[in-house]
């Protein structure tokens, strides 16, 4: 089976890899259709690790897929071949404490697509469990599909975040968690969402978006523009995507009193100044239960995600995508992989 | 000051009315501009009570407005003469234990307009206080504005639901208040909003909205619909506004296990169909709070509520507006009385 | 193995029965000790069936069950040969979408103990997942961990309460799950909790715990006792424990505003005195992840569910149990069964 | 009227000051009992200032206040002379948004005693509004009323918590908040509280109430011994209650997954550690709506505070008592000074 493998730090292979492919009665197979690449396969690809994870021996990349069912175990009865489908790509021990209590996300022995010394899905075929395989509808696009992995992020953001409608949310941070975080927490409720960057094609991007207002901090105060559009009263719910240390300097003076911080890339920081606000802090992992209603939202048309979608290439060009991935371009969100586009 | 009395039941008049005007340091005076006649108005005047508010003598009607700051009391910093604003019609005691709490809708010496022995606000000129007063950005209309009351009850309902972003929702009832919900449910966060009623006209109405899905149920099953829509799963939140003790009939088979059902208009009903779904009920009274996100959403224009006002009568044509008004016409939302053109 | 079986409505025998007993790598088996008698046990035994569920052919009884692990799977660490442990009897599908969600007790695909056609733990040996197998401390005798079944039902509606610290609680209905309740109540926050009930034999028992006030609705008015005891205001909370249609005539005369009903026990009622008090209610469908904190709560001594085993039977006198628990006598909580008593 | 004043930094005087007393509708005229020494008063002692907070002209400590009615004004009704009540500090704009939103304390227009210029209670009379004046029951003494204060604190913390029957909780640090902490958190539903410090001393005291159990840190790792209790999970909740950094650095390795930290002094902190906990941070502000629970958990007998009470003064020794609290005695918990002893 062909596969995009990181031999080691800064050296990418397409090549032929033996891939396990014991299936059990609940797991389905499946072709890969589109990859994208996230930043933490680019983090993996320029360093060789992550935190405490080390790519040790040859992995292959990528967790972010859709594909198309082509074989389902004899227990599973929601899924068929033929189905077009997407893949959350943690599994967890599903009789642990903490997935037990609804939180799988949490469970420490979760097993995590292209996290060391688990492989990724740029390969051609996969087997995963039909209960983290979900189905796409119709109106739904594999490449929209291969997409639901960072959208659920946000959403999973924005579900804690406890919106209110019509609430007024601020994120900090466009980049593709950030503009994510913003669509979440628009189509999740609020009635305007403030994101702040210092790139101009970032917020170029995510001020396309209705609902979206887009600050330029190198341009304007943030604090200023959130008490112009809040009355002075701050907004209900801060994101903090930006992992920037210097987000955090006046963070709490855009939150409304009994407002929400929301991490979902934290750093260090004075919570004093959160006491006056009384503002609750919310922190992330990843996500829980949120790819039913993340394809929901993109099935009834309230997101859509394809203008993020910056280049696409094929397989066969994998190497390169990974590098213009690299290059960081101000103005790409995400690029995608076609691994087999006769699956689409 | 000339005001629309209801001297008894089915006797409407438009006269001069003495109404005490003294005017408290956080109080400000309006120039009313917009009424709509809501379905309590209608009651009181077809049969001069609701429960047990009797109407006893003279008093005048409409709760739902909007008007232009005329004066404000010398305590008052936030509005100013001549900004338009809405005016949320129940004044609690504010130190009572309710208001304390937060829920100062919940609080019995609440004083609410139109509801006897209170006058209501179709009058020339209304006192109230500054903190029940709210500005209207410069995109809402006055006519909107006097729109921000029912929409509150919708916004309010979804409030409590406690939505999370990409859910389904169901709206049983498509009256005034059932489309309001509707329509807060879907800014709130929902993905679609199924909505169910008799009448073609309203589901009509309904379904011009983008995210509302409507349901004749003279012609088709609701519960196989949300069925369909929601892979055999059912619905995050069931909001009952149609006052109809048949929907309960079947109205947990809507609710998905751990779901909610919100009561807008509560009837008699069986629970032990709940507790196998372990449903959360909610019930509600008015609104508490919603008017800052309720326009926020008008002025963010994830919301236009323009397409509900069916019809306007000047406010010399006052007691014709009430005779529309209670003919029901199925494809009437809300019927509204431009009470001081020149305040527009 | 023997085991205590319904042949038939009315006809139950100590007999040789044999049960599956192959154990899965995650499963462990155990020598049960102490089985306490549910009513659902003796609705079974009474009438042969609840609702929908049918006893069609022979099936061992018992669903609150603690006992001795005699061996481990191989896949099972928390857990060794020797523990003292008590069982959760319900069995999910663990990767079903409810248990993906947190709310394992609402899978539809549930395997309950004793609801036909699952046989029940009336029986000496059981084999069981880890997962739902929980060591008790050595503060916790063998008998109490055969009533942290019917404790976890009082714990799972005091946590969906969302009791605040020193709120009051009424609970109507001093039966075995309505004391669970109250104790629960107590011990999860309430500083005062009232329970109610028709009998003096069973309000003596709950009378006899610290911070329950008993009211006997025969001698006086439930509603003028909880208004003189929240000087007005209400209960924070109310639990519905006893069934009784009768018990919802006034029952949001007893609710603060804003309070909380929880049903543990529905009937049909009218929600409209509901919506004055915006009252929540909340239904409960058995328990999830309330074990640990059940045996917390036991381990630290500040709830004792000792005074409620009012008989303990030998299983050689098992149908002996079955016919004094069917006889409900008032000051009867709880009758057990020592099943193995060289366990203990 | 004779009054404890604070000069300036360092110098106290008994004496003779002019305290405006006029009395509005919804007041009532307090006569003091006991009043309890805060660790702000003791601050504004040594240093004349907290914060932003400077005295700047002489000013009269004390917030933390019992006393009896003298008179109520005309629209007062819950209250009348003789009562023996507490008072609640903090009087906010009550038609604030803050307050509208059930939050009053985060009204930045909040008038609180003894934070300068306001005037604070050491004094012989105090006018108060009756809404912040609570009625004490005949089992709650004046001097457990004086206590209420620092309870609400801790009462608000636990409350924020939303701590599940049966939880584990942690409050670092056994000062007079932490130990106020740490028995709220026990009546409010933990099954066990551990309790940390450096002080022998204070964990004594706190180690004398059931279900708390305290850590000594310099003997013990707390790491180790909530890992033991909690068999290795976490715990659900932890407060922070000493304002000491050093507690922040393995703090998110005491938190079960998805657990709560509350801050009740923050410091600066790394919060990294906080997301592969997805653990929320609850910040708090003083407390509201709290005094009705405290004054319910003290008549209840769930909660006693009298061994909390190290030394009473008359009000005669009133700086001789500041004096004493300014030596922070480590078995001090708190030091009341009983200004009119024949209101006792």
């Amino acid at each position: 089976m062909q596969a995009l493998v990181l031999e080691e730090k800064l050296r990418l292979s397409l090549c032929d890899i033996a891939l396990p492919l014991a299936m059990g009665p609940k797991d389905v197979r499946i072709r890969v259709a589109r990859v994208g690449i996230c930043g933490s396969d680019i983090h993996y690809y320029k360093h060789g690790h992550i935190g405490p994870f080390v790519v040790e021996k040859p992995m292959v990349l990528g967790h972010e897929a859709s594909g198309v069912v082509a074989a389902v175990g004899n227990e599973v009865h929601q899924l068929a071949p033929g189905d077009r489908v997407c893949m959350e790509p943690g599994i967890p021990d599903m009789s642990s404490r903490a997935s037990l209590e609804g939180h799988y996300n949490l469970d420490p022995s979760v097993r995590f697509w292209a996290t060391p010394p688990i492989h990724g899905c740029l390969t051609t075929e996969v087997i995963h469990p039909a209960a983290f395989t979900f189905k796409l509808p119709k109106q739904v696009s594999l490449a929209e599909g291969a997409l639901v992995e960072p959208f659920a992020i946000g959403m999973h953001a924005a579900t804690k975040a406890q919106i209110k409608p019509g609430a007024t949310a601020v994120v900090i941070g466009a980049g593709t968690i950030g503009i994510m975080t913003a669509l979440s927490a628009r189509a999740g409720g609020a009635s305007q969402v403030i994101i702040s960057d210092l790139s101009a094609e970032k917020l170029a991007i995510a001020g396309g978006y209705p609902g979206l207002v887009p600050v330029d901090i190198r341009a304007s105060s943030l604090k200023e523009r959130v008490g112009e559009l809040t009355a002075g009263w701050g907004a209900d719910v801060v994101f903090e995507a930006s992992g920037s240390p210097k987000a955090y300097d006046d963070i709490f003076d855009l939150v409304a009193p009994g407002g929400t911080l929301v991490l979902v890339d934290p750093v260090l920081f004075n919570v004093v100044a959160a006491q006056a606000k009384e503002a609750r802090i919310e922190t992330i992992f990843r996500y829980a239960n949120m790819y039913p209603r993340a394809i929901a939202l993109l099935a009834s048309g309230k997101v859509d995600l394809n203008p993020l979608i910056s280049a696409t290439f094929s397989f066969g060009q994998g190497i390169a995508a990974f590098e213009r991935a690299a290059e960081g371009r101000p103005a790409d969100v995400k690029i995608q992989i076609a691994v087999e586009e006769s699956a689409e």
